[in-house]
């Protein structure tokens, strides 16, 4: 028990870790093209299996080390999860099945992410940025729920069926959004009747505007929010002198007051 | 009028409302496939009549509460036009007026904006925001008035007729400024005369940049407004340190005035 | 003379010539459909006569009353050569010299800028924006110089003729830089050698890069010049306070030593 | 040796390298022409041996004069390396040689960074930038590496070999992230399985999302920081501010005291 917490804190156990899910992903990389994957061959399967052992020796020292206090951590339990997962064994012979074990397996790459701390925070961060940004996200779905049903409903029978159903038209909307040969959409519903370039042209100035605008607005809200915190030392400090010159008039009045008295007095 | 009362202010009222509004919008998409459309047939005719009658009895519920200032608030009156416009009947015969009916009926679904407050924030943003883009916008619209006078003046007579007229050539600086496909616009016009690119790239630079630069210094400039408001209880704090230390000053003056007199007393 | 003074501050006469450039502005966005650019017919050279006259008398009443202080604005002076240009009469026999002619009567409509403070401010600050980003351009135009020779030198011969020289080859690396179909251009050198990706995946990644990062890092910059400017207000404030202080420091310090004498004295 | 340093820090020095570089890059600009570069024909041997010397006699001249202290600025390095690589002589029998030696002479024109401080400015702060955007390329890297092995498991098969190994697979969804005819892409994988366009998706999304978003909050960063720096000598005045007043309230205590024993005294 205690080597693992020897292990468990070592720098070499983590580096270790790091450099066998890099050469994995290097791996997995090579395994893309043809002529690697043949040469490869059987030997990829024993690989496979010793670094699924390795995964689990290395859960099991961490567990055993830090005990409850491990799946406190988010990124921890991220971590289980995946090697949990990708225990699924992959020389079944059902294909389907097969494919998917397989892609599954891909996620081990993604531990990746808690071998480099900087990583960790900028996804920390994009997650703690989600709740700004949900509102947005829920404006643009209206937005794209409307026009999809208009869109579906004055162009369903265009030959090309990029309006066949809600679901097609929001795809087809989304590429209109990235601006993909969105004109030849717009002039194939032209034919319908000229006037439809209104649809297209409102859709990409509400989109782009909304989209542009608010995340903008976003992303100053989030910024006064930054400097009113690191405002609030100077704040506090201009505060502070307040209350130290109310006490000074305070002492200066009494002292008017002794000396008067000291007048009086002669 | 009681019972109305309480309706009005029943938190199950509100979200009974946000309910139906978001199943209206669901049966709106799922019409839009053809199969479902057949098999919901003539139920939607009930459905859309329930509906209809709901946002009639909820209206008036809360005109009957709210009296006069159900009309001050600029949601209440938007809303109240949508399930006014919405009450065209769409089962005439007349096929191009019950095309715009069905779609209008699509707006009922934007009535979801007052259900959620953070959605009705971001669109009163947006509207608070128009003012300061407003001259930009007047701005893009004389580069693309002149631009495209210039471009139905000289590639009038090109075969992909996008120069026909003012409208046209408006057009197609919009897909231009998207850069969907520009250069095909740009290398037909090239074979009436090479130096044509200067038109387009000019176009391109001068519409990216202003739009670009002028929307960043809108934002800049919001950015300033906020700051300075959220400065000035600093800058307040500030002056009325300095009004205390002047009045300190006359304090201490007299206090001397007040010593010396003692002085020259003895 | 008197008269013409009046004439030169009344509101009416600024307004008037609003009016009359927004309806010249219209008429040539009329006259770019051939069915009304007909029906228009000669009614149009008097029109044309009649709003040159105009512009010559309203420069001419603007001059006279303003004197030397008139050519004092650039403004003014751009909207004297305005006119001037347009001068030139467009009922030549050379076609080449009447479509310039005709071209250049559409610059009128740029008069408009003058009659709204708003859009000239805009034109201010997008004329005082240029200096901070003039190295920025300069380089760009050095990477777009180098990529372009280089283009020219290894993908010369291919049947596209997009690198004949260095000309060709810019304008389609400005193609490339806009996400223009960039890939086609690459998959056909990519038929000379694979290796050529390299080429324009660096040169998007570089112009992206360096075009959107130095842009956002010239405009915090300008931010910086601003909150500077407006944060001297506050220090000055601050400033003041110590100088206050110091003074209060020094009376008191006179006020000791008087009690002091005093109390020896006694 | 005193001659060198004269002709060192001479004006005019810098100001005919820098003309030399411009005259030098305006040719290899017009030899992209076939007409042009035939009637230079031999003359550029010429040329071109003759601004070798000179950048030789410019190098020898700076080194001579500044000794080691040469060698401290990494941009004299820079040019020094340069100067070095273009010495590789052009006139050798091997094209492909004698093509990359061509291509490296090129290279000359970067000298002219060196000539316009701004530039030099620039390009610093980009490096500089650098280690605050390491860890988004990283992130980037993952992403792309990830959905570049999903995407040659999933479509390896397509008749467009647009996924045939990873690399491809990766250059494929760097197109899909400029949306150049991502489209195209997408409706081929969809003739697989129509669900693949959650693949394409959600990869532009997390793409798109995690590149400007992030990127958006290094920017914040470094504003933070700047800002920060800025308000330190606000700060500072402030803290002054507070000493003193402490130190007032101590000498008012003193005096205080001062009076009273004089009172009691009396």
């Amino acid at each position: 028990m205690k080597l693992f917490k020897q292990i468990r804190n070592a720098n070499w156990f983590s580096n270790l870790t790091t450099f066998i899910i890099i050469i994995y992903a290097i791996l997995l990389g090579f395994k893309t093209s043809d002529e690697i994957a043949h040469s490869i061959g059987k030997l990829w399967i024993y690989l496979d299996l010793a670094v699924t052992l390795y995964f689990l020796f290395e859960i099991f020292v961490k567990i055993s080390v830090d005990g409850k206090k491990f799946f406190e951590s988010g990124w921890n339990i991220f971590d289980f999860l995946i090697i949990l997962i990708t225990l699924i064994p992959i020389s079944e012979t059902n294909t389907d099945y097969v494919m998917i074990a397989r892609l599954l397996r891909l996620f081990r790459v993604l531990r990746i992410l808690q071998a480099r701390p900087e990583l960790k925070n900028i996804i920390d961060m994009l997650i703690g940025a989600i709740p700004s940004i949900v509102d947005i996200v829920i404006l643009m779905f209206i937005i794209f729920y409307i026009y999809g049903i208009i869109g579906s409903f004055l162009f369903k029978d265009l030959e090309s069926h990029l309006w066949d159903n809600l679901l097609v038209s929001m795809l087809t909307l989304f590429r209109i959004l990235t601006f993909e040969d969105w004109t030849d959409v717009m002039y194939e519903a032209m034919e319908l009747n000229p006037i439809y370039w209104i649809y297209f042209v409102s859709f990409i100035i509400i989109t782009a505007f909304v989209f542009f605008n608010l995340f903008v607005a976003v992303i100053i809200g989030e910024m006064e929010a930054l400097r009113e915190a690191s405002k609030d030392s100077v704040k506090n400090k201009v505060e502070d002198e307040n209350q130290k010159l109310d006490k000074l008039q305070l002492e200066i009045e009494e002292l008017k007051e002794l000396v008067r008295s000291l007048k009086n007095k002669d």
